[in-house]
């Protein structure tokens, strides 16, 4: 623990910008949505893919796990609202959400 | 889960842009460490701080928590390679790592 320096008026810079509670609790939830490698591995797979988006079946065999276990983690990206799901004819396509992360990427340097 | 669609030649292109396991489990190891409410806080605090840097007596005050609490947060964060400690005279100053979740910036959109 550091030594302590007189805070003057720093203070008001540092809450304005901040994150305030109630935003960080909401972001925090979604990364606990997205804290497990293979949620990480499939997002990764959605950014790279062509056109921004995958199907189930795109997804399942490069990351060598079942169609049930994608779609599983899949559903819980989408209701976290980090991944939109779009189901055209008999495909459904998997994209990221635009900005859902927005301010802890900000953050993130 | 959706229908299924033929892969053809895009999954060479899924595989080699996306994560592989060994990083998305170190990822996803410095996710569960922000996934936390007053630790995306006080990184945020850090990161609006002028010069980048703040010590705990600057970020204990606006947080409303103790400086022990604090303290321990930051140990957390600075373990995980999130954030660095700077010790000059008496005064200790912690900034961001940057590019510490870089990876993660760029998939997060």
């Amino acid at each position: 623990m550091g030594a302590d320096r007189p805070q003057g008026d720093r203070v008001p810079v540092l809450t304005a910008a901040a994150l305030q509670r109630a935003e960080a609790e909401v972001l925090a939830a979604r990364l606990r949505v997205v804290a497990e490698p293979t949620r990480l591995m499939l997002l990764s797979m959605i950014h790279a893919a062509p056109g921004g988006e995958a199907s189930v079946g795109d997804l399942a065999a490069p990351i060598g796990l079942t169609q049930p276990t994608v779609s599983y983690h899949l559903r819980a990206l989408t209701e976290a609202g980090l991944v939109a799901r779009d189901r055209r004819g008999t495909w459904v396509f998997y994209s990221l959400v635009p900005g859902a992360l927005q301010q802890v990427r900000d953050l993130l340097g």
